[in-house]
């Protein structure tokens, strides 16, 4: 049984392209004891991966050149010496992009295959969920009635994170690229969206907010972030999730120092990944999929179709192609 | 009898100078019932007043042209038609720079004058021991062991800060203006101290903070919280309380955008202001009084006399003339 591994073949300068995936075939390996066999079914692209093509130290290590990318995918156990994990049971975790994996089972979770489909563990109810659910709701804490903005609001993080705060009764801006993005967020709940690439965006995120900004999660950074430290209320909380919109830089990102502004509204930004979270991912899972199970949170997927379609995946979130979670489905 | 008042006389374009100020010569005025003659004895000039003097939208109230400037001032009740503040007592509040000054007790507070020199109750034992005591305390908790590094070291507030953050046990690097400054930081008990005008700054934290850096106290931002930026550990904290280094800018100070480095550190940054903390004042005068009274916390003042001097005491703020507490001795 012939297998296939996607593995870094250089790192990137500025926008990753094509030339920096190379596909490898190999034998499908058997189980040892312990081990199981694994058929990916769902692989999950997501932008802090292009932190880990980077040689630089980060909070999670780089990817090596000629190694097998890695990222989170949901698998199907096709062979089994693992008695946690029997045949046909649907997993997820951090796996290497190839049809078949090894894994001893250590940051594998079975999923239930009843509850929602499977690939929503890979976004709504997955990483992406639990980093909206912990960035909104443990650094933002919104109250009722405050006024919350979340860049890069159409992804697969932004979304859950505009749910989130309708849940807790606040007005909810959100900015994305384009004006079908808009109109889904507008469907989702959202009470004002702004499509950055055609709005002044700070007119109309003044505009949006008129009793001012309390809590903003940032995917994106730059002029976005730049416009919304302008409106921030006193004691306003930020989130720092991404900078996608730096990721692919060359130069060291220079802007307006956001310090003064941070000073004078004695608001707090924090930083963080969603594994500072770990100790709570369960509770963070049970409310998402209790939430999901009210049709309190809508899901939005897209999907890409085929195991050598992952690299165009990946490169679509820098051209902001998904509305939602970009997902590739393999098999 | 004369009375003298400093009012603000135009907004300053920049660095102020002494044109932005004038003197006025009135009647002094006599309390009517529940109020009290105050003669100012020690006025505080602090960096945080530059901004007061813009008309822009800040955290406290802009002055006014035309009006009294008005800061920290100790002063003696010298009549009194209220039953809390007898004729000699000493008191320490906000009032303008006058002379002489009436109150209705308002915001004043009573202080000792047998514990310490009264006007450490402008220093060490009054705001800037506040800002810095809750600033480190509350924002940046350090553990001991951990690396603490303070901007602005020699300055009123941060000279407390690199002092509370010894008693924790902690590493404790100073950044400061002059040789003899750095001299001082190092007699006060600092591990490291940096002359940032004639160090590479970068070079020079990073030998000072091997271990990294996981608290800072920012008086000062530029450059200096540029280079900070680059070492800080996972899970750091800011404690965003001054950025003089920009207050005379007379356009949007630029600067590498910081969010990327505190999103792969998991850092958290919160600006703040001593009076956010005001329902905790008593506890934080009661445990740095007693830290005084124990030898643990030392003061430093420079002090300028003669009420003609405040504009030019206030302005030495910018040009780094003061190494702890500036204050002006009135009378």
């Amino acid at each position: 049984m012939q297998n296939q591994t996607i593995v870094l073949a250089s790192r990137p300068q500025g926008v990753p392209t094509a030339e920096q995936f190379r596909f490898e075939t190999s034998e499908t390996p058997r189980p040892a004891a312990g081990q199981v066999l694994l058929k990916t079914r769902y692989v999950s692209v997501d932008p802090y991966m292009r932190g880990r093509m980077s040689a630089a130290k980060s909070y999670v290590a780089p990817f090596e050149v000629g190694q097998p990318i890695s990222g989170g995918v949901v698998a199907e156990v096709v062979e089994s010496q693992n008695a946690a994990f029997p045949v046909g049971s649907t997993v997820v975790g951090n796996l290497p992009w190839q049809r078949y994996s090894l894994s001893d089972g250590q940051g594998l979770n079975r999923i239930p295959t009843d509850q929602a489909p499977v690939s929503y563990f890979l976004g709504v109810l997955g990483m992406p969920g639990l980093t909206a659910y912990f960035g909104l709701l443990d650094i933002c804490q919104p109250k009722a009635g405050e006024t919350v903005v979340v860049s890069g609001a159409a992804g697969a993080v932004g979304m859950v994170v505009g749910q989130l705060a309708k849940i807790q009764g606040c007005r909810v801006i959100g900015t994305a690229g384009s004006d079908e993005k808009v109109a889904y967020l507008k469907q989702l709940g959202f009470d004002e969206a702004i499509n950055y690439k055609t709005a002044n965006i700070a007119e109309a995120l003044a505009a949006a907010a008129p009793a001012g900004i309390d809590c903003y999660f940032d995917n994106v950074g730059g002029a976005i972030t730049d416009a919304v430290y302008d409106l921030l209320n006193k004691h306003a909380r930020i989130a720092l999730c991404g900078q996608i919109s730096t990721y692919n830089a060359t130069e060291t990102p220079v802007g307006p120092r956001p310090e003064g502004k941070l000073l004078k509204t004695s608001a707090r930004l924090q930083g963080f990944i969603v594994s500072d979270y770990y100790r709570r991912w369960p509770e963070g899972v049970q409310q998402l999929t209790e939430w999901y199970a009210q049709g309190k949170l809508q899901a939005e997927e897209t999907i890409t179709e085929g195991f050598d379609q992952i690299p165009a995946a990946f490169l679509g979130l820098f051209s902001g192609e998904n509305t939602g979670k970009a997902i590739v489905k393999v098999a």
